[in-house]
């Protein structure tokens, strides 16, 4: 049990009771909204409510009422990943703005390791949320089991290859990765490589494959530099290690704009120009775009957009509307700007 | 009531019993661990669970308990700036790690509009929380009366004039403001200028108090310009705005990194070097700090720290431990780097 400082004791029904003067059964009519309460013991009671500060305890009938007017956003994302990552926050206020207009509170939970994962899981099963957006998940993602045993409403962001039949929304990774890469191509450069980041992922690993599809029979895999994260840090790791193995690189698809970013300050170290020696183009048209020098050619990634049709789904699901069948893919243009 | 696809139905006690062909009392005293029960019952009724999915409700126990084993962490941020802010994520970061060790679920929730506000509010005062985080609180902000009237745990990170008794973890932001600016002086600069911004929170005004103090006789109002919050673009604006009225300017305090990096692109349009023709400090340590060219001279900000602290009092008081009167002050060492 929870003890809280005696200074600071939330009122209870029995403490607007013992002020107004009646029966605690008379308080919680007043309190239900229910018939049969004189209009003296009524103005008594809410004098009463306002007086000791009382508010009633909502979860005891939300609990009544099956729903807690919540949906979770879960990020299944390292640490470090949700700072870096431009994105995430993005599709959070995305969803929030869907959500809190549909009156909707969003509760954010953040899983970084097998013990979050666990109690996120109790979390959702306990009925605090009716329904949950899942941003990042993962091939064979323990989320997937736990969203399918509960049959909680879910919309995932992205689409990793065991989900099934559960909606998701999302962005053709594939046919986007392949169209910048031609661009880049276009651009007149002849060693093309990759620093291709979270292959554990449907969008690591379909942005590679977008950029093997566009090289084709050109296509040399010792060009592609394979790093664990979207971050600038191993944006910069996956750089080094391709000057080192190919000083003659004269253009680069970094697999988001934050390794993009890292991949610009280890060329500036290297003593190479951009888009001089080097083309550099990115992927997600994020906050870091505009924010290097020089400004990145990227990939627009709706992030913003993903939220917010996502948390749509959901609300769809809890109004018992039927879903689509296949997930909804959002646009995503190529937006040229000075980095190539 | 919400509706959920006939083919993704919720297992309930009932489905249990049907399948293990005892009552549901007999269920339920086994899924509460109650006595009484014969091992052939409790066999079935294990094997009935596996096999039609069943989940506890945990939102009931927790009513009956009085818990809800999760802590809220409330942003009280416009959208942009939750994006912007990196002390933000190291912040939350801090606190999920705390809470996740000691098995609380972290439940971040962002208000942005009074919409917001009001729900959040209701959200707290529903049972759905055990304590609650709050950042970056302002002025009379709704949400230290929510968090009174309710007596909930609560820890304030950052110190709103009108906290009273509610316990807090922050830093000397005013102290902090007066030694980077004393530092700046040190320089050998002249003509110092502020970019201050978001003056309705505690950190902005006192981060301007700081370099008032420092320049003592030599301030001059006219060197400082006011933003409203601490973004990028804020200041950017800033900057040209200070440019224009004093071409003389050799120094700025940014009051953050984002502000500082904002800086640095309007004295960059502005043909000024840094640190050449102009100095420029900022606040924070954050991420920002290493990604601008220069890489920036500020004050570091223990958000991480903050996080995990303020998540440790609010632990402290569920525990029913008495708080300390007087809010928790963290360290702010200045890091001298290459922007002056």
């Amino acid at each position: 049990m929870v003890t809280v400082p005696a200074r600071r004791k939330r009122a209870t029904i029995h403490d607007v009771a013992v002020e107004a003067g009646v029966s605690r059964g008379t308080v919680s009519r007043v309190v239900n909204d229910e018939p049969y309460v004189s209009a003296a013991a009524r103005t008594a009671i809410e004098a009463a409510i306002e007086k000791v500060g009382y508010v009633p305890n909502n979860a005891a009938r939300n609990l009544v009422m099956q729903r807690s007017q919540a949906v979770g956003f879960i990020v299944h994302e390292p640490h470090s990943l949700f700072l870096d990552d431009p994105n995430i926050g993005g599709i959070l206020l995305g969803a929030n703005t869907v959500l809190s207009r549909a009156d909707y509170q969003m509760v954010s939970l953040v899983i970084d390791s097998q013990r979050d994962t666990d109690r996120v899981a109790r979390y959702l099963s306990g009925g605090f949320v009716d329904g949950v957006i899942i941003v990042s998940a993962r091939h064979e993602d323990p989320m997937i089991r736990v969203v399918e045993k509960l049959a909680l409403p879910a919309a995932f962001v992205g689409h990793p290859p065991d989900l099934r039949r559960l909606p998701f929304v999302g962005i053709d990774n594939r046919r986007s990765a392949r169209a910048i890469t031609e661009r880049l191509i276009g651009t007149g450069r002849s060693r093309i490589g990759m620093i291709a980041a979270a292959l554990d992922r449907d969008s690591g690993a379909d942005r590679l494959a977008g950029f093997t599809d566009a090289l084709g029979s050109r296509f040399d895999p010792n060009l592609v530099e394979r790093v664990p994260l979207y971050t600038y840090s191993d944006g910069a790791a996956g750089m080094r290690a391709l000057l080192a193995r190919e000083p003659g690189i004269d253009g680069v698809f970094a697999a988001s704009d934050a390794v993009a970013a890292g991949a610009l300050e280890a060329l500036r170290d290297a003593g190479r120009s951009v888009p001089g020696d080097v083309g550099v183009v990115g992927f997600d048209d994020s906050t870091w775009a505009l924010r290097t020098q020089p400004h990145l050619s990227t990939v627009h990634q709706p992030a913003f957009g993903l939220g917010a049709a996502a948390a749509e789904c959901v609300l769809g699901q809890l109004r018992g509307e039927e879903q689509p069948a296949e997930g909804i893919l959002l646009e995503t243009p190529v937006v040229w700007r000075d980095s190539a």
